[in-house]
């Protein structure tokens, strides 16, 4: 806020507010200036909010604010009330209809302040985890690897799909997970060729391969893991692709350390799936950041033509504090495909796995 | 379009992009022009629309095109290659951030086209549900009334809110919902004062009162129901407030038939609960709109000063075709809450529950 001399910054992101005040629910703002943290939030969150006095969840010196009629309302009302003339907001977070209502309703004050685009204030913060943050992902982590080295016992022919991602849903929030990350995928022989499958009727048969890709939110924080299964023995090619996969993921894993791009981590991956011809097989990122949310910064991919700046490997660096999956995969549509997934943590001197079950191909 | 004479829109609402392609997935935009549909999207997801093809979920004539670099870098390119000199675009699910990209892209156009503000365009054809969506949500209403009958077996004493919820959610799955509509609300005792209340490690107790709020996404439509169930006999004080609630739920539906505005339906049950001194208890709105989105228009709900039009009773009328939910609340922090909660459908003539299961106080 200094930088850009905003003399305060509207927070409308809603990972951004969990990450500023704690607060879990689904609708509130907040407005940050040097010295206060106001919290705009309504009628249904108030207990919920005073309940945390006290606790570890407690977010001091936070001043509520309660709506009365709507949210962009009393943000505008509370505006109108401080003096600042300097007011930063979110603009990837903020709809172009909210701004433009927030611009005429600011217009009527005595001394209208200006508006002032930011990006990426409080979600540069989040990047790097701090020491309370590596203690619940490890946690997590932890609990994760549980749930997939225990979840084999779901995997066997006639059930389908959409039963076993049930299943896994049911043993994420039994291993004390609030919810499921994202939605389970359980992807079985020609299903599996779909990096983003959505589980189905479809049975699982004796020569499927099966994709099992699924996360929990453990104490706010993501964790994200992928095992690829064999319904009984596993065909040559199936065990010529997974191998493939295993080593670039083995690779990318190792690439890991501080001071080297993102780039490179993903070109680690994907070097090794060209070197065996798997180059178109391999469509998707090596790996996504995790955090509040289950894909934030940093993106472990290619260097992407007129988005990523061309020539700051630098910038591109990933530091110690980051953590992210690294999921390479192959797809042969018609066929199967294979995904192997952890989630690492760049140390000072290296990479820290967070994930921890056995990654050779499990015959079932 | 038309009206606002606008060559073409760009959809980039999810729910949104679903309505009129019947795409899920997580990401994609929508181009329509006066003859065209064109969907951008990306490699995860191109197998997944390939496969509708033939189905009754296939959208006939949707072009295809695949993001090479990213999302906005191809609409721009996409945008570039189209005469349209007047484009509209969602302004309330367009970030400040994403517009003030494209625009720059857009400028090196040699004929720059103009960048229109739209309001609500998919969103006024999705209020009023049409043939297909009905038979969806009575579908669903049905199911999630199997799913209230049934998750009564879940309550007793000692097991925990997390508990029961992971039951519920484990029942609507099983159902054959795709997923929960959002997170599973049980709260016993002093809990059930907050209407948001997060399922915890309390464990339901003899005389508890217990607020049970779950719903289902089917077939992409959700519906949504509440009960308030007491653990053993209620107490006197239980039973005047279920009774007070259930007569506001009751009072509301019965104010349902078209040309009746949203804020008399919501004072049918608001008066119901002021007239028995507890107007203070009910914080919330009567109900909101169901459909691809679990709130959407309309809101049952006080007319909001400031926000809401002062003056057209007409403009807030509901229509045939318009599904929503009736959930009044009484709550009382430190003692407990009721809240009772139905879908209805408005009917040319009158009203339709389309959820079906007793309203009677249960006591388990």
């Amino acid at each position: 806020m200094a930088e850009q001399s905003l003399d305060a910054l509207i927070v409308t992101s809603l990972p951004n507010i969990l990450y500023l005040t704690n607060f879990n629910g689904s609708s509130g703002i907040v407005v940050m200036t040097g010295s206060r943290a106001l919290f705009i939030t309504d009628f249904r969150y108030l207990s919920a909010i005073s309940e945390t006095r006290g606790s570890g969840h407690e977010c001091p010196g936070l001043e509520l604010v309660t709506v009365e009629s709507s949210y962009d309302v009393t943000l505008a009302e509370l505006l109108a009330d401080m003096s600042s003339t300097r007011i930063g907001f979110e603009a990837a977070h903020l709809s172009v209809a909210r701004h433009r209502w927030l611009l005429t309703a600011l217009a009527t004050n005595p001394k209208v302040p200006e508006l002032i685009p930011t990006e990426g204030v409080v979600e540069r913060a989040r990047v790097r985890k701090d020491a309370y943050e590596l203690t619940v992902l490890r946690e997590a982590g932890r609990r994760l690897s549980v749930v997939a080295s225990e979840m084999v016992a779901e995997i066997r022919p006639g059930r389908t799909e959409r039963d076993v991602a049930l299943s896994i849903d049911w043993r994420i929030r039994d291993a004390g997970f609030e919810r499921s990350a994202f939605e389970t995928i359980v992807a079985a022989g020609p299903n599996a060729a779909l990096p983003h499958a959505k589980p189905g009727e479809r049975k699982l048969a004796e020569g499927d391969l099966v994709v099992l890709d699924f996360g929990g939110v453990y104490d706010s924080y993501c964790v994200d893991l992928t095992r690829t299964v064999s319904v009984g023995r596993a065909s040559p090619r199936a065990r010529e692709v997974y191998g493939a996969v295993l080593k670039a993921h083995d690779l990318a894993i190792e690439a890991v350390k501080p001071g080297i791009s993102r780039f490179q981590i993903d070109g680690a991956a994907r070097a090794s799936l060209a070197g065996v011809g798997m180059a178109e097989a391999f469509g998707h990122g090596t790996g996504h950041g995790l955090g509040i949310e289950v894909h934030e910064e940093p993106r472990i991919s290619r260097r992407r033509h007129g988005v990523d700046a061309a020539d700051d490997e630098q910038q591109d660096a990933v530091a110690p504090g980051m953590v992210f999956t690294i999921e390479p995969g192959a797809y042969f549509p018609g066929w199967s495909g294979v995904r192997i997934e952890d989630d690492v943590l760049v140390t000072e001197t290296g990479v820290e796995l967070l994930t921890h079950v056995t990654t050779e191909l499990l015959e079932i």
